[in-house]
């Protein structure tokens, strides 16, 4: 930040501001006020962006109820470099997420930011409010009440549909390529992490592909309450100060903006003071979290060896594991995922607490719960990627060592039930399990002739209903 | 529990069991080996009732698998008496929920209980296994790793259609009612906890409306995979031990005893080794603890006084709330509520982790899981009931209260904007605000007319857009 | 309950009670208001004992301050009844958990019981509230704001240093026994679940050891501010109505009754505003929890099998775990634990989130608060018991498996570095990895002596610094 | 980052890596299969600077162990600059927290930062390794296992004592000093909201005074857990590959750079293979969350207005609430806080959730614990100076409306029952609340002298027991 100001004000007085930045007054008295966290504290960029482009579209409507077509044609050219990111990148918008519990500071950092960025594209000079007023004419029609909580549902939606699903499909179209690759491959069942009767490789990762295949489903099934829209509430909910159709015109726009579907909300009072729809779409967020924390666990455990371990699967060697030792594969993507899907739990506590907390016409835990929500979004979206491009794709089956444990497994006795009986069979694996022997060992001991055995035990007829 | 036993026994041998109890060997070595939590520890009745349900469809479709129709018709007799909660009343499920993670203990108990039962019927000699066999009968076809999620899935879609939805119906009725009736009583608005515009309190209420509405949409929505059962699978997910359309035939008979449309799941393996529906439910419960936590406080707030709160609600005075002083009433229905709706986010945590750390082709946190979901039903249901019943019909608007607070507000000075403009408006609210006066005494003062002021500043106009 | 009744009167006005219950009509107008969960929901038994005692104490210390002793005594031998747990088990406190926030009407429901017994004790006619009032007598000094907060406190400690210490304590006794037991078997050591250095299995064992030394350390040091009883400030911690001295007399009492040092609390203020103290007390247990899952989970794993897990150690066998497969011992103990402690750090947000949300002089969510605590402290002292009794105790090491999964590892190619070298050690251990093969066969096959080999690769002199 | 490379190695091969940038291969290779989140999700600036004091103490005692002193110095001097925390700002640290669970990229980033920055001192060429080693040199005798965890205790001891520790302090003693100050002002109690006897505003804030009195208490009872360093343990907890006496004189070293006083842990298995000592540091940040919600709240509600709220405090006017409503002061500075109030609740179930999850030798959800522990203490210490300097210090209390609230109050009725009775004192409170006057009013009405009635009702009488 320049040394050198400039003096805005605002109606508390003047302030200096950097010469070098589009904010003024009022962004400037939240900076020093909220001295909370630095550079990672910042209120997300998405949120920003969202807010461009929120300005874009009411400049644009507002033209149709009165604003100067050159004073919206200005304001709109601004939000452009506000929904590129290319102003948040450069430092215009340095407010921490941790200010007013309305976003109110977030949303003037927007006006006066697209407001001098117009003036200066008007040929104006920046801090005179003159001829773009950041309130008149940047939030006309608008409140910060009705306008931040637009810009966390654009953000959040936007994050959900571009980047999320998307990630996570991805995910899960590897891990169904390996359900089918590996279809024929037999292996052991393990319930109670124990011994159990077998299956295939493939059968258990399209477990594995359904539960992402439900994420998805349930990342669609938020998504009406979340094209919800409280614009055109403006301070309470009753749209005092906005003109009748403005909130439609204006959030149709949005859509187009956007190529999502939104709407203007059912019920302003419900969508200023509550922020439900987001505390529903990080209950979406945290069952996609358990999911994936089941999955990186179980191929964790299945990769873990490589002697002393499972070693069913082989994971990628991305990094030295050990300097010595070959074949020390931490399952090092399986740790960053595991530890992000603890992150998202913990941030769902927070959003709730903040979404339980609103009181009367209005929720003031909306930056916390944006970020949040905005946080647990990127976070699921790179570790899904970074696990799929360096995990998922580069595992290999360890075909000799599944193919070791099933034959070394005493649960397949089951399949001897019908030709010896119960209480032979039993015998029979009551003493390889004494003796530390295999089945097959026991059972021509017991006087099974070797082809009976290897007619009788096959795996791969116990891998359905009869 | 009487003290006269027989002897009853499983494969680690011979058990004594209260010769008044139907259960038998598996349940009692469960009832030593878990002597944790006292009766409020019990595996809930919800789920031995599903149990019973499953049992009695099992039976009946076996028989077009080879049961005898005489044992069938036995057990699904015996059944009825598991589904009523008779048996459960009675003290023939003594399990507690912290027993084994695949609820298997809970599994043989129904076994044993149905199994003696129907011997009992069939006027054979309980305890003996004879004619009716608890695995080879009761149990046939199944396993308790698909039967258990199963009686979770059924319990909980019960629970969720036909307690928990009426509820917050009938609150959201009575909220409605209440919307509509105070449709044109005019309040101050309340922003960051500050005095704001005005709306009516109907439009404070239809947001609550919404939020209960949205509610019911986000049950609804997650209703698809809580109606997918595990019923089939068996031991592993892929149907070993189960013959081909036992599972589509008696999740049939299921659908018929609820009238609940269930499904046999699109994938076994995720429908035993995940249990993501109920931390999907549960996320689902979570939101509507949030917004019922922010009702009630809101309730809370505006009910407070009587003399030094907000004073705009009266509540319902259920209860002496002090003995000298009249009009104290204290808002305990809204503790009650909220206090409710702390614990649901809590048990949401639970069913998280709980979701999060299966292994394998088995979760083993089920009953942690069913019991933390089912719980949070039963005391949203009875909560929203009971806030419904002795709180939100009981309540009055106070109306000569509500009229005085917005008289007194500065916030109507916008109103005088248009006509006087903005700099004699702010000083008109600035005088009143330093003298304590009213608007009006100041803008009377400042040369106004008194028509003029009672023209121009009408609340009433300010609900809307223009 | 029996049809019979009588009737009590309240401020509010008459109530029918049952004639075979002692409670009166404020216990009876609860219950018909707050009709939320059954049986299981009940106000803890020892929150009401812990009631028992502070009515005890207090009419005790009132004969200091004018109440007959007569009636003093007879409150005291009622209190008895209360303190052993009798009455409640008898159905006199029916109550729910989810009622006045405050715990007012356990408060009044402890009053009413104890009122009545004590008039019956005098020979008098039960619900006349004379000799013996409810609130004159046996509230005297008192309100349910500081009774409530007490008798928490003092069920609390009680649990903590009576229940839960010595439940952990025999649990670490056991695992140290073990870490004794078996500090001279080596073991592989396992990162990133994946094959590491060598330790002993007695030294796994002593980090288990250490957790629970340090959770005894933390039950420890939050108990100082659990001693701290609110008893004295009375309704908003002024201690209007009550005489100086009766608090410090009083707790002086509780002390004695308890033999557990309780103090007046320093700010009566925060002792009835907030419920810090008990969630800080959750904390210690969630990180109890913490530490068990750890423990529990390692079990788990280190006793998975028969022959396709780890199986290093050997668990009981319970319960059956397999009808028909010998060795398979499903870790249930363990599952009953870890589900345990997911229940704990679900409870800790509930306490959190009604900890976080009290309001001025009083916080209102101490039912929900103190049930919590309480239950976390049952299920973790059961949990412990059950798990040390049934699991730690009959664990054994399987001692060839462990040392047949030491011989296999690569990771002691280490030692043979200094003698060797760097370069040619790693060729050693690439080509056992590849062709599957011991280091010691590779070893040979480079050309090193058997009898070096043999003197080089002992891992026992890798177990420490040199 | 520059486009200039040079190469550098490890043992999976060659990686170019930027030229103007001090880390390595490792470094380099993590940045790249670690593409998660951006510059907001780096591995705290406070862990690497701790990792720059393990490093530059390790260094010097590895001179008594053998350590060529010249290098011993230089990497000593390389140290400095991660201390000061100018190479972590200048890009040198730029791996994410999603990393390997173990932190062993970020320990590797330190070793290849500090030796080439020493290689440099040394005047030789950046990436040759020569003749500091980022192995050989900069790690000796540690292992990331043992190093990571001793940079989180180092780092979050020094944050709780040096930069948590003192903003409770200071935010304590400016509510002392309000509560010292307010001693004598008298005003309503509230309970349940409702109104209640009345205290002092001194009173009222000794409360929250106390609430952080016990908040400090807290922190210091986890630290002797926190001073507790992993170091030694290298790779499993044995200590193998490192010297005896290592341990304690390196510690030694970390106590006289911090001025903390550090120990050896008494048991390295629990050291290495748990973060329970982070678990329980959460705890207490929790706790000081719920605290400072608690007090945060409180003073939103007492400071609502101006005119249709409680009104009590006047909280300082930061920003522009309203562009037209004087008085309009929104309590922005209890929304950030609040705020930061649940991130806190929520940080501390992913904390819980990372703490549980661990595995055998190793807890590998290291990264995750330590930056959510940081950030905790971050915005906790952030948010209690803001608070403090633009809320706290500011405030005044509204005597006026103090006074006029207390005097409308019915609850000073309590006053006239010894003198009047109290069947004669309800019937005066139920015609004021009836009639909406004061009790003045209506006890003159029933013949109350006014002198009488000013001796007898006054609050300042009813501030303690009698």
């Amino acid at each position: 930040m320049s040394a050198k100001t400039r003096q805005e004000s605002d109606t508390l007085g003047p302030m200096d501001v950097p010469m070098d930045r589009y904010y003024g007054a009022q962004t400037m008295r939240c900076l020093l006020n909220f001295r909370i966290g630095g550079e990672e504290e910042r209120m997300p960029r998405k949120i920003i962006q969202a807010m461009g482009i929120l300005k874009k579209a009411a400049a644009e409507t507002n033209q149709e109820f009165g604003l100067d077509p050159k004073l919206s044609s200005a304001i709109s050219s601004a939000a452009d470099d506000v929904i590129s990111g290319k102003l948040y990148d450069e430092g215009h918008f340095p407010l921490p997420i941790w200010q007013t519990g309305s976003g109110t500071q977030s949303n003037m950092n927007s006006n006066e930011v697209i407001g001098n960025r117009a003036i200066e594209i008007l040929g104006g000079r920046i801090g005179t409010k003159d001829p773009v007023h950041p309130n008149d004419h940047v939030n006309k029609s608008q409140s910060s009440n009705d306008t931040f909580p637009s810009a966390i549902h654009i953000a959040v939606a936007t994050a959900l549909v571009k980047d999320l699903k998307p990630a996570v499909r991805a995910l899960k179209d590897t891990l169904n390529s390996r359900a089918n690759e590996w279809k024929d491959i037999i292996k052991i069942g393990r319930t109670h992490t124990q011994d159990a009767v077998p299956l295939t490789l493939g059968q258990e990762f399209s477990g594995y592909v359904q539960q992402l295949t439900n994420g998805l489903d349930r990342i669609e099934a938020v998504l009406p309450r979340v094209y919800q829209l409280a614009l055109g509430g403006t301070a309470v909910g009753t749209g005092l100060n906005t003109r009748r159709g403005f909130a439609e015109k204006c959030v149709n726009r949005i859509s187009q903006l956007t190529s999502l579907p939104f709407v203007v909300a059912p019920n302003f009072f419900e969508a200023l003071a509550s922020r439900d729809a987001m505390v529903e779409v990080h209950g979406a967020l945290n069952t996609l979290a358990v999911s994936l924390m089941k999955i990186a666990n179980d191929i964790r455990f299945l990769g873990s060896g490589p002697r002393c371990g499972l070693g069913e699967l082989q994971l990628p060697e991305n990094e030295p594991g050990s300097s010595i030792m070959p074949g020390k594969v931490n399952p090092t993507q399986c740790e960053a995922l595991t530890m992000i899907c603890a992150q998202v739990m913990g941030n769902h506590v927070a959003v709730s607490v903040g979404g339980a907390n609103g009181h009367f016409e209005l929720n003031v835990f909306k930056p916390l719960i944006a970020s949040n929500v905005l946080r647990s979004i990127k976070l699921l979206t790179d570790g899904c990627s970074c696990f799929n491009t360096n995990c998922a794709k580069g595992m290999k089956a360890n075909k000799e060592k599944l193919a070791q444990i099933v034959s070394q497994s005493l649960m397949l006795v089951t399949a001897l039930n019908p030709h010896v009986g119960y209480d032979k069979s039993a015998e029979i694996a009551k003493a390889a399990h004494k003796n530390g022997t295999t089945l097959k060992e026991e059972a021509l001991k017991a006087g099974i002739a070797e082809k009976d055995f290897n007619d009788w035990v096959r795996p791969e007829k116990m891998l359905g209903p009869s």
